[in-house]
């Protein structure tokens, strides 16, 4: 059985009012506004009231229960989870609604490298657990994803990566995918918000600072270098639960 | 003539309702309620929405007027706005309240080398203007400052640098200071939090990213290595403005 609602109190727009659900009558688009033939991206992140991305070298330990309700109610609102490989190694979680959508999305973890920890997966699924790696990868690595998930070679960038825009023209055209939620880390964030691929930030501010020198160069989005100055976003809603700020943003 | 107050909208807590001037009917204490002999402390912080403290390098690109103004507010509920030389070395700033608070607020600047470009205060005013050095400083670089500011040499810690507690003490004993704002920067703001000295944070979350690798390492507060775990806060008020959300937190 899922977890009861978020239940929080909507402060933007006014009328301040609480909702029985924070985003649960949200409706998002199913493309790319600026390119229809990629799928429409929305970005979840959690951080600490001052911009960091971890405590103790964890994301997990930012977010109350009222945050991990919140990512549910997002992930039933997507085709497909994608999270790097990086984010994965990091910690174990779960890339599921836990039985808001049905079926749940499909769990994606985008690798350069095919080094996929999918034993860190909460929720494994074979079935809907996708690898996207670049088609070079070796089939040693390879090996250690078989019986745990599909894989989808993609072709890299010269430097070996495979770009985000390609993953996502992946998802759209080989998986019917209309809708991916991403959740990190910093650098998929920094090249979905930089290159234009995504359509909104939906951010949670905890009531945290961490002191600890080891989160210190955690951000929630890592610059990409491009473009030059400032993207700027407009703040679509605030919602607050539990000490939590709940800010929507579309980029 | 001081700028039109920041009208705003208050949004937490209930009921939303339109603000003449975000922070204009605040009432802070005159002591550190933890320890009596300390001023009360609170800290003012910009940040982009993923926590940057700098745009282009520079902490002043990140706020638009509304955040200016919420500034020179709480600078009038100060007696004295204190900051790092490094902040200061960053870029041209005025420490005043244009104005709002009669007499204006002691500019302070804290050094540990006694190097204090004073030509970047915008609002130069020798005779409340106020430099913190170690006594150990040259009298070379002190020299650089006479004219320009009082100076107090206050012992040093081990390294050299002068602890903000000491600080703080002086401008309670000797200069009769109830209220100390502190402007930045990272280190400042991080030892105020980790040492229990600051009883609050006001702290602007500006619609924007930024995505020069510059500013990569920008953080609002940067980690003391003290206490471990992260430092809980309390969240006081959410007002709005101008795109901009004004957050305010105990600490």
């Amino acid at each position: 059985m899922p977890p009861p609602p978020p239940e929080g109190l909507r402060l933007y727009p006014p009328p301040c009012e609480r909702v029985p659900e924070i985003y649960g009558d949200i409706s998002l688009p199913d493309r790319n506004p600026r390119d229809g033939d990629l799928p429409f991206v929305f970005l979840n992140a959690v951080g600490t009231l001052d911009g960091g991305a971890a405590i103790s070298g964890k994301a997990g330990k930012i977010g109350g229960s009222a945050d991990r309700e919140v990512m549910r109610v997002l992930r039933s609102q997507a085709d497909a989870v994608l999270v790097g490989a990086g984010t994965l190694r990091a910690e174990r979680m779960s890339l599921g609604s836990e039985g808001r959508r049905s079926p749940e999305p499909l769990a994606i973890i985008i690798t350069s490298t095919g080094d996929v920890p999918l034993e860190n997966l909460l929720d494994p699924a074979p079935e809907r657990t996708v690898v996207l790696l670049p088609g070079s990868s070796t089939a040693g690595r390879a090996g250690s994803i078989s019986g745990k998930a599909r894989t989808i070679p993609l072709p890299p960038d010269p430097s070996g990566k495979i770009e985000l825009r390609t993953a996502l023209l992946a998802l759209r055209e080989r998986l019917g995918v209309s809708r991916v939620l991403i959740e990190g880390g910093p650098k998929l964030f920094g090249e979905a918000i930089s290159r234009g691929l995504a359509g909104e930030l939906f951010l949670t501010v905890a009531p945290k600072i961490s002191m600890e020198p080891q989160d210190r160069f955690r951000r929630i989005v890592e610059p990409s270098g491009a473009p030059p100055g400032p993207i700027r976003c407009t703040l679509i809603s605030v919602h607050y639960s539990e000490e939590e700020l709940f800010l929507r943003y579309s980029l």
